[in-house]
């Protein structure tokens, strides 16, 4: 690695840094965003009109590309609101009033999935394996042969509560081995990890507008078979997260069923010209993965541990353990860190004390180094002499190594 | 009226036309915003952060100041999503599982929240009153002695299907004598009409960001009395869609649930504060009754006929009926308009052809005098020798008179 000092010309793409005086968002999203895509939102659209109609059928068009071939048989379906809820959409309009998910959980978007099937009034199996530990296609066969009632899986892709890469595969072909069909919550994977048909099988997949495609914050969007939208009619338990009435009144109109965010949709629609332009999923994955790479060595070199080994690291975000050195306030961390620029995360771990953080959105590995020579600062301001975790932390990291 | 020409400086605050080449929204939203409002989303925030939570917080105390004397008793709570998805939510939070509603309907938006009704699968009654006509205080006070198990009111504000300005005053006295509690969509009338609680009486209302405040689509909010608040509680079919969690969370962390539109609620915030400068609700209500006026008078004279006599015609839209001529078809009249610089909107009258103009968003009445001109210079093009309706619209019309 190069020594950190001034940016320098690598491998990479070479990002522009933000116009305004304004801190890097290191976050799961919103996430720092391109200037020409903020800029596609310096006009208005009517949302009755042909033009807007053109974007909203260019952008489901480009979104179905991304997953290559087998596209054909999935249609895409936006939502408007958070990326929480198309998850809601999701399992309210796929899984039948009568139907039986099982949640695989291990952090706070498991969870949240478990809790929006107790407003559902649906049935469901929790199987929750704490703060980290990944959900595992032989444990997901043997409750699935337990319990034949259960009709659906779903599955968190990347669990940013940890920064955790699930198994997704594993837990697809349990899945299918078993006779039932798997939701996905890829919420801040899609667009720089792939979801293709021909290696994974799934009936729906959500993710949203500001996460790796890197556009704002405003809307997300459903992937699913056709065949399953088709039978979604009539499960729904809002009119507003009903999937398949968003996809049938889209299909015979071009239009969304209630007012759409038209700007956030025409930053989405750059947002997806220059994930193309990057090399598309492909691109976007390897400066995300480099990011990581780079940021994770030079934050290791300062002595911070990440909580997960580099099997489970995503290219999303990555957990760190806080140093147990006790001039490490986590809050002082955060805004000397922000008065240099990069706004960080809070951990989310139960058990001992973290932060997070991000490789998504307009960064390149040039910004990566400077955030890790921000860190190293922010430990001398604060007069931390060493970054090492306490040994309650790197004995809960071991259970995931057993 | 002066002449119809060149824009003259008369009366009203002259408002500074969109900067790109591009129309005017003759619409109920999304809007013409201004380029200030759009500006504030040229930069990135990180939802997590104290900037943010600082936005929210001076959103949600602007928004309640609106009210007025008496906002004390209120609170304003944010929602990710359209209008209706804001409308579904009030009706999950505040109406109890075995609570019955009647739904108030002349127009799409009132049939809209009966629909929302069967989806939740709570108790309604709806009274329907067609196309136009408004619901009196006399019809409600009718059935609600009729049926004691009713237990909410739900009022369309201005019904922008026909443009209609409901009377939802005569409807909130009904409402109370007869006590019971009353609910309103306010959404394209809040800001430019009030809805003082010491003239009206009302536990909850709703309204969104891209209608008289001037901001872009992506959020709505409801305003409600703290009281009723505390009692929905357990109330939502939906977890995306829970007020009163919404609530309670923001009240307690000051963030919102789930990720938040970010660049729309600044947009929303520097619309808030020019909605201020323009003098509060009376200002930005005074400047499209102008509109309204400056554009039905300059319609009339080529011959145009408003669906609704004065008493009911809104500052918000406007229904027009289609001249008999048959040379005019809408789809051209609308296309020829839009080259001109001004979408106009379909109408949504079942028995005859109409179009609407909207009076909101960032234009004045010299905009206004531009679209009769426009429209005048339209007819001409098409060879619409007059733009007088046909009888059966008149007819139509007579029914609202008797």
């Amino acid at each position: 690695m190069p020594p950190l000092g001034e940016p320098q010309m690598t491998q990479g793409p070479r990002i522009d840094p933000p116009r305004l005086n304004e801190p890097y968002l290191l976050t799961p999203g919103p996430l720092t965003t391109s200037y020409a895509t903020k800029e596609a939102m310096m006009r208005d659209w009517g949302s009755w009109d042909g033009d807007f109609r053109a974007m909203t059928a260019e952008m489901r068009k480009r979104l179905l590309a991304l997953l290559g071939p087998g596209s054909e048989a999935f249609d895409c379906v936006p939502i408007q609101g958070s990326g929480s809820y198309c998850v809601e959409a999701m399992l309210g309009s796929f899984v039948p009033r009568d139907g039986k998910v099982l949640v695989l959980a291990n952090g706070a978007y498991g969870l949240r999935a478990a809790k929006t099937m107790e407003y559902l009034g649906r049935d469901f199996h929790l199987l929750d394996k704490g703060d980290y530990l990944p959900p595992r296609g032989a444990e997901v066969s043997a409750i699935l042969e337990a319990d034949p009632a259960i009709t659906h899986v779903l599955a968190i892709h990347c669990e940013t509560s940890s920064g955790i890469l699930n198994p997704v595969e594993e837990i697809s072909a349990a899945t299918y081995a078993a006779g039932r069909e798997l939701l996905i919550d890829s919420m801040s994977a899609f667009g720089a990890l792939g979801l293709r048909p021909w290696e994974i099988r799934y009936e729906a997949m959500v993710s949203s507008a500001n996460k790796c495609i890197e556009g704002v914050p405003g809307f997300g969007f459903v992937i699913a078979r056709k065949e399953a939208l088709q039978r979604a009619a009539g499960n729904s338990h809002s009119l507003s997260l009903d999937v398949e009435a968003q996809w049938a009144h889209m299909e015979k109109t071009g239009q969304w069923r209630f007012t759409p965010p038209t700007h956030v949709v025409a930053a989405f629609l750059e947002a997806l010209r220059q994930h193309e332009a990057e090399g598309g999923v492909a691109g976007r994955g390897a400066r995300y993965a480099r990011n990581r790479d780079v940021m994770v060595e030079g934050m290791r070199e300062l002595g911070f541990e990440t909580l997960l080994a580099e099997r489970w690291l995503s290219p999303i975000i990555v957990t760190f353990f806080c140093p147990a050195d006790e001039k490490f306030v986590f809050d002082r961390f955060y805004e000397l860190m922000k008065a240099k620029g990069f706004i960080i995360y809070p951990g989310k771990l139960t058990v001992v004390e973290s932060f997070r953080i991000g490789c998504i959105g307009q960064m390149d590995e040039h910004v990566m180094r400077q955030v890790v020579r921000a860190a190293k600062e922010t430990l001398a301001e604060m007069g931390v002499a060493s970054a090492a975790p306490p040994a309650a932390a790197l004995e809960e990291r071991a259970k995931l190594a057993a």
